[in-house]
């Protein structure tokens, strides 16, 4: 049978999603097939929707195997989850059409971006955000991003993934982005807010481009450049600009949109496209 | 001079806060002291206000110093968190009175406790929440926190810190609890509450206070003791009882409130009181 599967982890002890010699260190894929054989005792491969960075975050990865094993989904969820590290769990299992595959069937993603702002280290928030020192233009920021919006050559903020293909075959940075928001947030309830969390979602990501976009929209936000130099940098598609790659640790995958009927994810399970993300 | 410190950690790999012999692994006064000699070339004690166990965190721990160097406070600040692990940090330093001691001048401290309910493992949660399968009844465990207000022998929920005297010594266990409240939370802005966050602000706190107290409280939000039961477990000072400890991970030091004008933070370093901790 068919099986795709909601999967969360943090990021921070894992190099990446992508599956690696061992030598290189731990990876999401890694841990999630090695559970699968320990499972069912055979080679299982599995398929990410998103291939996140070493130290990046997913609260809404989606990945899809196949198997021979008729356990029912609850079965396997709690199966999985007893055989996963404590960094990564199984957070839903659907059963699901022969040719729904992770990756290629879904219609977007969504990304969420924290930075802190504040001057002095903290230590229990520096594990999910990138720490600013100074308070950012939120509004400036807002309306640097409102320039991503619909589809662009996004060359200037990352690499295709084809890039690195064998036969030096290039492949093209337009992709399309469907929502960015930008918006103060008070992890509690009662402080000021202290935190700027970015929200992207496109039909497909470049890599490294969400870390900087955000490296570049910060500098907005402090009055290093203005809305109109960020418009210039995207137009101008070189990579050779100010912008820095934000750290990995503030960005987290949080879902992955299919078409209707798909994988039918309870709603408690995963949030809906124009949320925050779970 | 005598100096006061506001220090925040993540206590996941702290043997807690009090010094320990170094082969019993590392903990917060140990690191801080640590930083100081490096700091100043002479050993310095530092007194802390709250002695929190092995896996607790805090927010604003406060930790007072004697010091000959006459450095500026923002000097202090800078120079402790370059020499401080990633873990601990100083979130400020001001000059104080003498007679300052960061324990004995304390009026009260306020901790909190994060209880996620979720029958699935949250990898990106739990490492500061407790995580419970079922959701709990807030309103049920606010009725029973409120018959622990005002002054109370606490002796159901916790051992006086005097109690490992050699001479034998018992302290006492009456405590005054001055505000408890627990209260739904949603961490994700948009998505449906899906924590519990309790905070207590009490005179003092007895050794593993806060952690059997949520322990017992979280079997009154799941049905399993009634308000009345809990009150007889209060009432009868006895530590055989069905209340479990709860685990460590889900408890953060937030404060520890001074007589006016003993030590200033300012606003944004340290949250008020009735506030739910920085």
């Amino acid at each position: 049978m068919r099986l795709a599967a909601l999967v969360a982890y943090d990021g921070t002890d894992f190099k990446g999603f992508q599956r690696q010699a061992p030598e290189r260190g731990r990876t999401v894929q890694g841990c999630l097939e090695a559970a699968l054989a320990q499972l069912t005792s055979v080679a299982i491969p599995v398929e990410g929707a998103g291939r996140t960075d070493s130290g990046v975050h997913a609260s809404g990865q989606v990945v899809t195997f196949s198997s021979d094993a008729s356990h029912r989904e609850a079965t396997w969820l709690r199966a999985l989850n007893a055989l996963l590290p404590a960094d990564i769990a199984v957070r839903a299992v659907r059963r699901v059409d022969d040719g729904v595959h992770a990756r290629k069937s879904a219609l977007a993603r969504s990304y969420r971006y924290r930075i802190l702002c504040d001057p002095v280290r903290a230590p229990l928030r520096e594990r999910y955000a990138w720490r600013v020192h100074q308070r950012l233009d939120v509004a400036a920021m807002n309306q640097a991003a409102g320039r991503l919006l619909g589809e662009h050559d996004f060359g200037a903020f990352g690499s295709s993934p084809r890039d690195s293909r064998a036969d030096g075959y290039r492949g093209h940075t337009v992709r399309t982005l469907l929502q960015v928001e930008c918006e103060w947030r008070a992890p509690e309830g009662d402080r000021p807010p202290d935190e700027v969390e970015c929200r992207f979602t496109a039909n497909a990501f470049l890599t490294g481009m969400v870390r900087r976009l955000v490296g570049t929209l910060a500098l907005v936000g402090d009055g290093r450049l203005s809305v109109d130099d960020f418009q210039r940098i995207l137009e101008a598609r070189a990579k050779a600009h100010p912008g820095i790659l934000a750290p990995a640790q503030g960005l987290c995958l949080t879902g992955v949109h299919y078409p209707a009927g798909l994988i039918d994810w309870d709603v408690t399970e995963v949030a809906p496209p124009e949320d925050s993300g779970a």
